[in-house]
């Protein structure tokens, strides 16, 4: 398949902006840029693309669930028709390796196939009706009835580390449009040919199904502007995005000072801490040192769910199980990073923990840039060195004043990197939970009598962290309705909203209260008839009955 | 019942900070000052509030529902047993009429009352299960459990308009504590007694059950300072406000600059415009002509939904309409507003209006102010007219190009004034839909079938509008669970929350998720046995159903 390297406006390739800036995709492993040229997104082109979509959205509302979900089926498979085009692109684009993509790719499906099938059940819109009391003193009651409705136009910015499940038709794209609205994505600089793959056939989709093809846009750009100027767009009613902490606070900024705020659904990523109890390490000691390392490193580290930080509570096994894991976590292989900006982030990192006096390498290891030389022989691998993307996973130890005395151990370290914190008491286990910012996930590792023990912790974790993980690993975040990926700032920028999961749909829909409405212009979700069969509060109570059929 | 004008801190008096500047509420009635004097909350006390909400919010989310319950209902029969003492008070402070604070306080209670119910029963924490499924391909499915659970130390602004249902222990107090959160409410400066004798209900219906006294605090201030300090607390979590989009503006972005964001949920008024077509003018002419005078004109206009812009459709029936709407609502009694600030803002909106060329006064009044004058002869009336609060109602007109034209007829002025738009096309009546800032309601008037043919108008209101409503009218906002008392912006702050209706609860929560957590250290809500036998989606099914009776 020929990329053609333009944005894709309204379903259409948009005639190329000859004065726009150009930029290529850089495969990490080799240093070499990929053809062909992208170019950054103009204001006009913005302009057009959100003016578009916000021209359709009463349209694209309008169509019916079953429409929707076939919408989203059809780029499912789509997607898997794409086959090797796809996978090889984007382990070009992202040095991610096949099987990972493999994987990732059938999250995707299986994403837009969940949202397919919740569309089409549609009691995710939480329709409610109060019925009316015509009699009531000292006035008569009005009959109300509420359901979710799309929120307008949403932009989304595709994620570095999750090319196909965060990026083009990744999970807040699927959710958008399930939701009903229309979807302008900002591609990620790193994988645009991968987005161009995805982002045609998601057009194609639209156009196969007769959709209005302002649905979807794909707008590119390797430069600030172009976000900039998708958020300020005054159209534009919500932003989805995964990535950085100082990435997701600038769209941030830039929507909450604008004439009409506007919401940037960002997830930015954690620490992750781990509580490590002395029961763990007598129950489950091995366990727990392969579970750690192959969750700290999987991926070259490239998960926001990575755990960087892991507490252990003084106990006899506590120095050689520190030892035994840091050093299995620095053995691991070294690997390419998603570009050599993140590489080169993570070895300043790196070398920030390794200047920290009240921090000690752990292992004989010598620094992090020599071992990468010294490990790597093929010619392949020397290209990677050259190119700047290689990471080798690290492990350092430190005591909890200086943890909670440097910010940098306290924040991101986006990669394979994880700082054991030794703490010797309840009271030091308390003020570590206590000290935390806002976090995806926390985890305990316990025997069942600490778990129970340890209420403040777990009180402490709840308040700070969007999930909670006993004897577990925080990577591997599962699609389903109970997964809360989100959490305090800055794991996200608000609380409220899951990126992952059936929830996520909650972030592109808003309540509307319909009073005293005629049942034939009603919305089928409040028709008297309940014509979906879907579960409503009638008068407070859950039924799937017809207002008939009630009293 | 004898005044301390003290903050309370924690569920005490406060002592007296000599030093802090006081201020007084003020009668609008007559303009006279009322004892006793309180004063502005200092950077310490407003340090102390906080940090004690926030040392308590463990104890405060770990509270059994049928104790917040309970807490919400003691309220509510204290608020009942103070009586007379309270709606003299306010009458005082407020000058609006004693039945309808009575009825307000009605209202108050129903709400505390409501919330107690809502958290007894327990389903709106919004349980779901995903069961472990060890033995998936390629990965096991670990077992998932997510609830909402308290967001945290929650502030609460008082709002002038509604003294008790909006203040004290209104809809946002009463919602953020069955949410499991410690409030601290920054009392409105038009009415610290009112809030002062509700805040000592509240405070002493927490020491009377037991509950951590510091769920509850007031602090008083007429200074800007006050609010801001509140909302910068770095230990706040959320802000419930209703009044003026100047206001809630300006704690918004307050909350979005601080280092950890927090959200405002404001709700800010609106112009809730009407939209009348011929066929109503045919079929409840009489009726629509009462209704809308009642509507506008009711508790001196000062309503965040009273409707400021009335759009009626030409047919030979207009022009007598509109005269007859206009002269009715322009001979309704003017009234003492809620404060000499309120009723100037009021003045210099009516002023902005008459000096606009292409607006002309309904009926051959004289302008307001002499009016006002005239019919006031009482010595009574003339105290109000010396303290400078009484407003008349006002009634204009004008055409579609002059309302879009004037920004100051497309934003609301709080009051009793209504403007009546011409509109003479089917175009017209969108391109003045289209117009709109988001409204927390938009109404429509007519026959059935206009309803039916007007599709484009009713979705531009869906996507404006919070609440649609037909042959109706905005005022009266019904408590239940199918209000959506909110809007796109200016509306509201988050186009997805509701400040009125079960589901205002939902602002003041957040979702967490249990993986692989034992049955035992589990919520009662997420436990194997649903003890407290909720509505949980388990699987993606809804079911009231223990673990253990299903499949």
């Amino acid at each position: 398949m020929q990329l053609h390297g333009k944005h894709i406006i309204s379903g259409q390739p948009a005639p190329v902006t000859e004065e726009a800036a150009s930029f290529f995709a850089v495969n990490p492993a080799d240093g070499v840029e990929l053809q062909p040229a992208y170019r950054e997104a103009t204001p006009d082109e913005i302009d057009r693309a959100v003016r578009a979509a916000a021209d359709a959205q009463d349209s694209v509302a309008a169509l019916a669930p079953e429409l929707r979900g076939r919408f989203l089926r059809e780029v499912a498979a789509e997607i898997e028709t794409l086959g090797d085009t796809l996978i090889r692109r984007c382990v070009a684009e992202t040095g991610l390796p096949e099987a990972r993509l493999a994987g990732e790719r059938t999250r995707t499906v299986n994403q837009l196939r969940m949202f397919a099938a919740l569309v089409e059940e549609g009691s995710w819109v939480e329709a409610r009706i109060d019925r009316a009391q015509s009699n009531r003193k000292p006035t008569p009651k009005p009959e109300l009835r509420r359901m979710l409705m799309p929120i307008g136009p949403v932009a989304v910015f595709g994620a570095s580390n999750f090319p196909l499940a965060f990026s083009l038709a990744g999970g807040d794209t699927a959710s958008a449009l399930a939701a009903g609205n229309p979807v302008i994505v900002k591609a990620h600089p790193c994988h645009p040919g991968t987005s161009e793959l995805v982002g045609q056939v998601v057009a194609g989709a639209a156009k196969q199904i007769g959709l209005p093809p302002a649905v979807f846009s794909v707008l590119h750009g390797a430069q600030y502007e172009v976000g900039k100027g998708l958020v300020s767009h005054p159209s534009l009613r919500a932003v989805g995005f995964t990535g950085s902490e100082r990435g997701g606070r600038a769209l941030y900024d830039i929507a909450a000072s604008r004439p009409v705020p506007i919401p940037v659904f960002a997830e930015m990523g954690s620490i992750n801490p781990v509580f490590v109890m002395p029961g763990a390490l007598r129950t489950h000691s091995a366990e727990l040192v392969s579970g750690l390392v192959n969750s700290a490193t999987l991926s070259v580290g490239q998960f926001c769910t990575q755990p960087g930080a892991v507490f252990v509570l003084d106990c006899p096994e506590r120095e050689h199980w520190i030892e035994e894991t840091g050093s299995a976590i620095r053995s691991q292989s070294c690997g390419v990073m998603l570009s050599a900006g993140i590489a080169n982030a993570y070895a300043a990192a790196v070398m920030e923990l390794e200047s920290n006096p009240g921090v000690e390498g752990i292992g004989a290891e010598p620094a992090a840039a020599e071992r990468s030389v010294k490990r790597k022989t093929s010619p392949d691998e020397r290209s990677s060195l050259a190119a700047g993307t290689v990471a080798c996973p690290q492990a350092f130890a430190t005591d909890l004043e200086t943890f909670l005395g440097s910010p940098a151990l306290r924040s991101e370290a986006f990669g394979p990197v994880t700082v054991f914190i030794r703490v010797n008491s309840e009271a030091e286990l308390l003020r570590a939970a206590e000290s935390l910012e806002g976090q995806l996930t926390a985890t305990i590792h316990a025997d069942n009598d600490e778990l129970a023990y340890h209420t403040a912790l777990r009180a402490a974790l709840t308040r700070t962290a969007g999930r909670i993980i006993y004897n577990g690993y925080p990577t591997g975040v599962e699609v389903c309705p109970s997964m809360h990926h989100g959490g305090p700032y800055p794991a996200a920028t608000f609380p409220q909203f899951t990126s992952v999961g059936t929830a996520a749909i909650l972030r592109f829909a808003r309540p509307v209260c319909f009073q005293n409405m005629t049942d034939e212009v009603l919305p089928p979700e409040l028709k008297d008839a309940n014509p979906r069969g879907i579960l409503r509060l009638v008068d407070g109570q859950p039924t799937r009955e017809a207002l008939s059929a009630l009293d």
